[in-house]
């Protein structure tokens, strides 16, 4: 069962609000995150004290984002093992809430491989619990740790294209603190600007369906103090004819082996434009983005989310009145085409930023030594 | 929904519902608008008595669209000459209520002429005022017929382009009979397709901010029974890049001389996005969208429009809460980039149809001798 209770606390900066974190209250362990879809009116918690509330949460993109689906993923299988659930059915549930997003899998494998691993050495159940959890914790560590590798090396891939600072970046969806187990994917490389008087200005993308451009990158670029701009998504073709986009960082939710990248329905337009403006198009993602498994960008199932999301405006602050719980915009009965994500071929991707450095062309090759690099390179 | 329950006879089709109409009750002459702020929900009309009224109505979009902003300016000078206002005056107030509509400033212009040719003459205002109403009927039945004309050189062009019919056609913004005197521009010729069982799908772009798309073409797709389907702008991206879009089809808010097209932000990365793909893209418009004082797209005059239309949503059906009067989506105090328009240079137009016929490819020249036929071409 999943909770809901209001934090104070308003104005703390989005790394001091904890986007999710594991507590051991007497009556049990559970998962805390912060309720995405409530942001920015109100930050409001959801507890959940098993897989399923953890998959409900995570299918209404009350969590979201790449790298922090894999830190919930493996949360979830620890949470389930702790509460003497059916880890092996928690853990194929997860995988299932979203089928894009290849770190939500990685991290549940990893929890229970460590909970699977323990068993069959230890024979003990609660031993096994203890590994998963101590597995998903280590992936979080990781992944802020990563996080502010991505932004060093994106840094100095913009002040290279770029020399001379002052850059102006276009970004797409959320990346940032909330996405991640630190400061983000590309919404961290546009911080690391502004930390070092680089940045001259963020374009926001606004995001539809979700407006997660509008309610979460607006609200972490706010609490920055960063220079930033909202606009609607086609409104970004204006920006481009007119030379005020110097650079696209976006983050992804599944690299193919030859480098096509699955991120939120919107970037491969972004893609197209900035290759026929002639701007760099930066994809930033972990290693474990990059599926070896996906060989092409063909091969990526993409999500087909409901109709209503595009028909319906989905806000805490209007009265739900339409068949999705949610505003109408539409007449009823329209049928919306709704894909969550969109693939972005490797030939216009200027580069790939991982926490193992850039890749730049975009090759099969590149990124298989870049994923063989990254296990080698043993986890912090 | 509302307007299922508040009117009788909600299977009318839009060219039963009177978009714009001249009444003149006991109590004086009035110009009496659907207000399409309220679609779909709500089917409202607004009744103005004087240019100012009308003025506030077409800068808050409850008109809207090339070619009924003529028809509503020349009515607006009726207006005011019918009332006794200062003809002059409400003129060029008219005309500066959206500055990048050309056909706006033509109607106004038109009206005016009528107006001081029959004051010169007769010295009658009396009589010039029905010479302004007169004029602004007859540009009222032209635009009808021009709609009529582009619907046919329009099916007739796609036809060549795609024999064999089953055309899948992509849209943005409105451009159907809320737009026109008639049937409308670019959907006109959607559903003379529709009509001759020659269009398989109308994709429907939602148009951000304003969502004219979701609730004006979805809204007339669905009663003339079109097979229709919305989607945000930016998943266009997929649509094409899945091969599911056989042509583009738009308005245009003012044509340049050299074959520049301002219409709804938005419809440039469409234009890039067909112009990657090899998909047509098709402007549809009435001959006098053709400025020739404009001489190319630098000049347009691009409307900034306010950036609460995109930081709020603005429902009839939500309460206001934000300082543009309706919902807020992003933190207080977020500045947007919100261009009315965007500009889409004549290389990436296939076409423009006009009631006179097609021009193809886009040249100065041939728009120069498309104009001259035009006006050689006595008004009917």
């Amino acid at each position: 069962m999943a909770d809901q209770q209001a934090r104070p606390g308003e104005d703390k900066r989005p790394s001091e609000i904890p986007v999710i974190r594991w507590e051991e209250p007497p009556e049990g362990p559970v998962l805390i995150l912060l309720d995405q879809t409530r942001l920015p009116s109100e930050e409001v918690e959801l507890v959940c004290t098993d897989a399923s509330a953890l998959m409900e949460a995570i299918r209404a993109l009350a969590v979201r984002g790449a790298p922090v689906l894999g830190i919930a993923g493996a949360y979830g299988v620890a949470l389930a093992a702790a509460r003497g659930f059916d880890v092996d059915e928690a853990a194929e549930a997860l995988e299932s809430a979203r089928p894009t997003a290849v770190n939500l899998s990685v991290g549940v494998r990893r929890a229970l491989a460590a909970y699977r691993d323990a068993l069959t050495t230890t024979g003990d159940p609660t031993a096994a619990a203890t590994a998963a959890l101590a597995a998903a914790q280590a992936l979080h560590r990781e992944d802020a740790e990563a996080s502010a590798r991505m932004a060093a090396h994106g840094l100095a891939l913009l002040d290279e294209l770029m020399p001379g600072g002052g850059h102006r970046v276009l970004t797409h969806c959320n990346t940032g603190a909330l996405v991640s187990g630190g400061e983000g994917t590309a919404f961290a490389v546009a911080l690391a600007a502004h930390r070092a008087g680089r940045l001259r200005r963020l374009w926001v993308d606004e995001t539809r369906p979700l407006l997660q451009g509008a309610r979460l990158t607006a609200w972490e670029a706010a609490r920055r103090g960063m220079a930033y701009t909202l606009l609607t998504d086609s409104a970004a073709g204006s920006l481009f004819a007119a030379g005020e986009v110097d650079a696209v960082l976006i983050g992804a939710d599944r690299i193919a082996a030859d480098g096509s990248v699955a991120n939120k329905v919107g970037s491969y337009p972004l893609a197209v434009l900035a290759r026929y403006h002639h701007v760099p198009f930066i994809v930033v993602a972990p290693v474990t983005t990059i599926d070896p498994d996906t060989p092409d960008g063909a091969s990526i199932e993409v999500e087909q989310r409901p109709g209503f999301e595009v028909t319906e405006i989905l806000t805490p602050q209007a009265s739900a009145v339409g068949g999705g719980g949610g505003v109408p915009l539409a007449p009823l009965g329209t049928q919306a085409y709704n894909p969550a994500f969109d693939v972005t071929p490797p030939e216009l991707v200027t580069a790939i930023v991982t926490e193992e450095g850039a890749v730049s062309p975009v090759t099969p090759q590149a990124l298989a030594a870049l994923s063989a690099r990254a296990r080698a390179t043993p986890a912090a």
